[in-house]
Formats: structure tokens, sequence, C-alpha cells
């Protein structure tokens, strides 16, 4: 079976002729197709048996192009492979936060998975406001034993070299070196700017000396840090919520990079939602302070709990496999300290990345609804000038800022918590 | 033809049905064949036309297992791969200083080069008092030239990707995790000290809290940070001179990690060799003043040179394809500051991997003959504490001192220059 593009009519009878279908679906005449992607790289389609609703699953096929541009922009299909792999792993190590896989083939660079039919995606559904009590708790369970069970901190030396190896994802982490860390800080003909920013606002970031060069070692951080294998775009459009789960989505960017670069995208993303909430609370008819007090809190969570998560699975693994290293009367108080280091380090490194993927937001091509969807360019402008602010101390600051409380009273004294 | 070891009656027949040889040899019935290898790892041979013993190659070839030890070692003979891979690269990016390749057989784990008969190992040399004063010159372009062009600095984001997933060595980097990073700062069975040292000199290393964090940190640095492809082993035995040459090789350990971990190699042993030379020189009946005094201006040599040259690389590379990044009024100063910057984290690297590299050649099972072939165990003892010592404040004190005099300064008050 050759690699051919499917397409709605082709789906049923594909789905029929797979063995793993036969546990999902008592009957192929009565499947319902509809494509719900949103279009930007694949497609995406849910199936359901009209007769049985409960049947249901998704199926998502890359395509040899980026989709949103045509075949125009060639974007290798073998970008699946990472996908279905990347999943795989996940679901090994976290499957409580992992939509379910039944079928994945690399020929055909489709995966069919669990429908999410009771989930929605989170960033719509913070920009309507919604509280998810339970996302914080679940989504650094996800990134605690999805980084450090696939660092050296947990792999022997030759599992986490074949990983290394496994996972090198050459077009999709161009992607993000050019789109993070490159083109939103120069005068890149593929930026895209709401034209109430000035060109002073521009230079601000684009010509700052300490900003470049902050901005340039996370790209090189990026790029040469191979520690975990990373979701890779774990912002809040690739986190599906309802009000008792928490599921992560879309690991096509998959690659082994340095752990603070997925921390940082959902603390990033969620302080972007703080800035859009002082005007989106107000267009909502609401006083903005529960809301905005639930997103930093929840921020304040996602370090904290990640943290601690983090800090328990190493000293369980120290412990089931001690290392003769710490094997002396002050060892256990010294490998504590080793531990603090290490996550003081990756403290500064998801601080540096979260401002990263904030200020690309603003200036490069790929926006988030939060604040790009907001119909008064003024309004915007003005938080796209604190997401700026905030990013640029966040990026140069970051060795020295000292804990998430730092970051949320810098965020506070930007917009404060009204 | 499939693998087997070969042997000296072997070798004159294997050589004569080889096309690459007849360019050599313009006879194979008076080969002579002698065995010359130090015999860790490897068969090293020399050959000669007896007849015409210009006529001349080094075959060296790997066997499954660690020779030094025997087929109850196992070591995959895949390592001459990395090792004949790590030639052709280096050769084609720094010829004047790797040995030439006439011959490369994945498949029986041999390569055959140029026979560097006119020229020494330049740790024999050094021990034996020796000066060269082209040295510095010739390591730097070498380094420069290597770690400048394999690292995403010069080559694009795809063929580093590749290279990165190409020289992944397994074997051998467990080597150097083991035996560099590990069992010589713990009470490790395979460690073996001088026995003048005592319980208490072992502990100021093995059991020193600050030290153990730095040197996890490091061994960290050395598993996840694929910057540059490296020599991997650059100490001052895997380098061959004579008073104008001088070639690097040996690259079996060859793989993508940190760039300070090749200069930091040479600096740590130029150190031994600077504290061994209080004693050597001594034994050499001469005034130890001059030659120790060429070992530290060629230490200070080898990181200025290095740094300016790699400079020069790296302005060379963005003269010739400009990065928009720095197009703006100020950029270039901005460029030269982010250089000055990325130097300087690479100086803190070098100073703590050299720190690692002079520790474990005291306390863990391969010894610096500079230093281990001190018959006087109490002489020798108390140079091995004075490279305990600056190991431990370099590794300890890498990201505070602020250039190599300050690390001058501190072999100096341990072991004064007079």
């Amino acid at each position: 079976m050759g690699y051919r593009i499917l397409t709605i009519e082709d789906i049923p009878k594909f789905l029929g002729s797979l063995e793993e279908m036969r546990n999902i679906f008592s009957d192929f005449n009565c499947l319902e197709v509809v494509e719900v992607g949103d279009g930007n790289l694949n497609y995406v389609y849910l199936i359901k048996n009209s007769k049985n609703p409960q049947e249901t699953v998704v199926l998502k096929q890359a395509v040899p192009y980026l989709r949103v541009v045509g075949e125009s922009w060639p974007l290798k299909r073998e970008r699946m492979t990472i996908e279905i792999m990347a999943l795989q792993k996940e679901i090994e190590l976290c499957p409580e936060h992992v939509p379910e896989v039944y079928y994945g083939s690399h020929e055909m660079s489709l995966v069919i998975m669990e429908n999410l039919s009771s989930h929605k995606v989170l960033r719509g559904e913070i920009i309507q406001g919604k509280i998810f009590r339970n996302f914080a708790e679940h989504i650094t369970t996800f990134m605690a034993e999805v980084l450090f069970k696939t660092s050296d901190l947990y792999l022997d030396h030759q599992t986490k070299k074949e990983m290394v190896s496994k996972y090198i994802n050459y077009d999709l982490c161009k992607i993000t070196e050019d789109f993070v860390f490159t083109t939103p800080y120069e005068k890149h003909e593929t930026n895209v700017y709401n034209q109430e920013l000035t060109e002073e606002d521009l230079n601000f970031i684009q010509q700052d000396r300490d900003l470049k060069i902050a901005v340039a070692e996370m790209k090189y951080k990026f790029m040469n840090n191979a520690e975990s294998l990373l979701h890779g775009d774990l912002h809040i459009g690739s986190i599906m919520v309802n009000e008792n789960e928490t599921y992560v989505i879309d690991p096509e960017f998959s690659f082994y990079g340095p752990m603070g670069f997925d921390v940082g995208a959902v603390i990033g993303n969620l302080l972007m939602s703080y800035f859009s909430h002082e005007y989106r609370q107000k267009l909502l008819g609401r006083e903005p302070y529960v809301y905005r007090k639930w997103l930093l809190d929840t921020i304040e969570s996602v370090w904290i709990k990640f943290a601690e998560k983090f800090e328990t699975l190493w000293i369980e693994e120290q412990l089931s496999n001690p290392q003769l290293a710490w094997n002396y009367p002050e060892g256990e108080q010294h490998f504590k300290v080793l531990r603090e280091s290490f996550i003081a380090r990756l403290f500064s490194d998801t601080v540096g990345f979260a401002a990263c993927k904030m200020m690309r937001r603003i200036l490069g091509l790929a926006k988030v609804a939060d604040i790009a969807e907001i119909e008064d360019l003024q309004e915007r402008a003005r938080i796209e000038r604190m997401t700026l602010k905030l990013g640029k101390i966040m990026v140069i600051e970051r060795d020295s800022i000292k804990d998430i409380g730092e970051v949320l009273n810098l965020a506070k004294e930007l917009s404060p918590l009204v």
C-alpha cells in the first residue's frame, strides 16, 4: 500500500480495510466523515458511525506540503512518522493525558486515534473565560513524566542516544528555528504586525542589543541541547480539556531539545492569555479580577507543580537505582543541592523560552487568537506592548529572575490584577 | 570480504590486494610489518618497503573487544567507522594537521594512513622537556576550523542534524561518561590511586558538595550539548609533532558534543605537564623556569589563539553570508557582543572540562605518564595534590574565572614558576 491522499469519500472503505478498526466500529456502511482540522499543516477528519455515534475516531493525515499554503510550500510528510512515534512514547509514559492511538501508518503518513468528543481546545476555552481547576495538575504530570523519563537522568546512555537520532525532526525544527527564534527579531518579510505598532515598538525588540543576544542564545540552546523528548509545540492550542480531563495532542514538532522549551510554551501562552483578559473580560461583561487571578495562579502552579513532580521522579529514580556517587554520609544532602541547581537552570531556560514564545506571537507570522483577534487595534496594540515588554525583560533577565512569583509580579506591574 | 583480524603475516598480501596501495608501494614482496600500537584499544602496524623505506604506511585495525583487557571486555569494532568518518571530516576542514588517509574499510574496521615517521607523540616529547614553538598555533587552527565549521554557526540546519546522528558514538562516549565524569569522583573499584594519597586527599574530591555538583553539571553538558564534531580525546597523546608540524590522530572518540571539551583537553593536559615539570626538570638536571614558562605561555596561547581564530571564522561567515538579524545601524556592534558572550561561555566550558580531565587522571583508571610515571611516590603525590586542587577550583569557579591568565595564576600559586 503506497502513499495516497485520502478523501472524505475514500475514508469509510479505508477504515473498513483495517483490522484495527473492527474493535471500534460495528458497521462500516454508515460512517459519517467530516473534515475538522484547523488546516495549517494536515487534514483532520472526524468519523462517526451514524447509527451509533459513540463509535468514533479521528483520522489525521499529513500531505507533502504545508496545507495552508499549498503545494508551493513543500513540507515532507515524514513529519507524521515523528508524530506517531511521539504519541506512542507519550502514551507509554503518561497515558492519562494523551489520546489513545488505534492505528498509525508511516507509509500513509496517517494516524487514527481517540475522538476527544467531550473535550475542547484549551485556547478557545480560555478566550471564552472558562476555568479548568485541574489543568495545572494534569499538564505538569504530563511534562514531568515525559521530560524526566526521556532524559539522561532516567534512560541508559544507549537508549537516550538512539532516541535523539530517531526523533531528529529536520523540517519542523526549522520552522521553529525560523519563526520562533529568528524572523520576529528582524525586519523580515514574513512578519505580520498590527498596524498600530510603531517603528519604535518594533525596534524595542528588533534592535535591542541585550535582547538580540539573549534570543540568539536561546536559539542556540534550542538547536544544541538534546535533553529530552519535547512535545515541541506545547501552546494552549495543542491541549484539549474538559472539566475533568486534559489531553495533549499534535506532537509533530517533537524532537530532542531543551526541557524548558515545553514548560516555557505553556507559561508563555498563559501569560499572553492574562494580558488579553485585561480587555477580554470587560468584553465578556465581567470584572477581570477572578479570571485573571485564576490564570496567574495557574501559571504559578504550572511551574511549582512541574518542578516538584520532576524532582520527585528524580528522587524515586535514585532510590530504585542508587548512584554510587552519592553514597557517603552527606551524599544525600549534596544530591539534593544538585537537584535544586538543575531545576534552577531549568527555570531560567523556561523563562527564556516562554519569552521567545510570547514575542514571536506579536511580531512574527503566527499569532495567538487571544490577542490577534482583538478587534480594537489600539487595545490590541496596548496588550501587544505589554507582551513585548515582559518578554524582553524575561529573556534578558532569565538568569537572575529568582522564582515564578517574580515573573508574575512583572506581569502584574505591566497589567495590574484588579 | 567479511571482517577478520589481520596478523603481521597477513598484512603484505592484504595490502597487495588494494588498488589504493599501488600508488604507495612499488613492490609488495619486501614489506616489513611491525606492531607499534600502545595497545589499549586497537592493533596498529607500521609497514615499510624495506627496499625503499620512504614507501610506508600505518595500518590501524579495531578488534571487537578492548585490546588491553581482552575478549572479556567487548567493545564494538564499529568505533573504527566513527574514526574513519571523523578523519575524513577533519581532513576536509584542516588537512594540514591531520594525517592523510589512503584507505578506510568499515567492513574490516581498519584504516591505512600516512606514516608520520618524522613525528613523535607530543606527550613523550613534553615528558622529555622538548619545546615546540608552533604547537599552539597549529592546534588552535585545527580546533577552530573543526569546531566552528561543524557547528550551527556554519552549517545549515539539516546538515548539522545529519552529522549529529551520523556521529553518535555509543561505546566510546560511554567510556568518557564513566571514566572522565563518574568513577573518579566516587569510591569506585576501577579507580587506581597512588598509595601515598590519603583518604582525606580522595574525599577532598569525592565527597565535596560543590565539586560533585559541578562535575555532574559538566557530565550532563557532555551528554546533552551537541554543538560540534569533537575529536573527543584530544589529550597530548593524540597529537604528533616535530619542530615544524603538528598532527592530530586517533579520533575514535569523535561525536557531537560541547566544543569546550576538546579545548579543555589540551589545556588540562598541559597544566598537568606544568605541574609534573616542577619535578621532571630537576630530574633532567635543568632549572625548571624556562621549560615551565614555555608550557604556561603555550596554555595561554592555546586559549587566546583559539578564541581569536574561532571569532575570525565567525566574522568571515557573517561577511560571506550576512544575517538579516544584524542589518541595522548598531547591528555590527551587537553581533560583536554576541560573539564575546558566546566565547565567554565557551571559556567557562573549557575551564570546567579541563578540570575534569585533570582530576580523572589522578583518581581514575587511566593515568598520564607525565605524573603517574614519577617513581618517587611522595613527589608524585605532591604533584597529584596540586592537580586535584587546581581542578577543583577550576570546575567549581568556571563561571567566574575571567580569563586564561587567572587560570595560570592559580597554577602558579600552587606551583610557583621559579
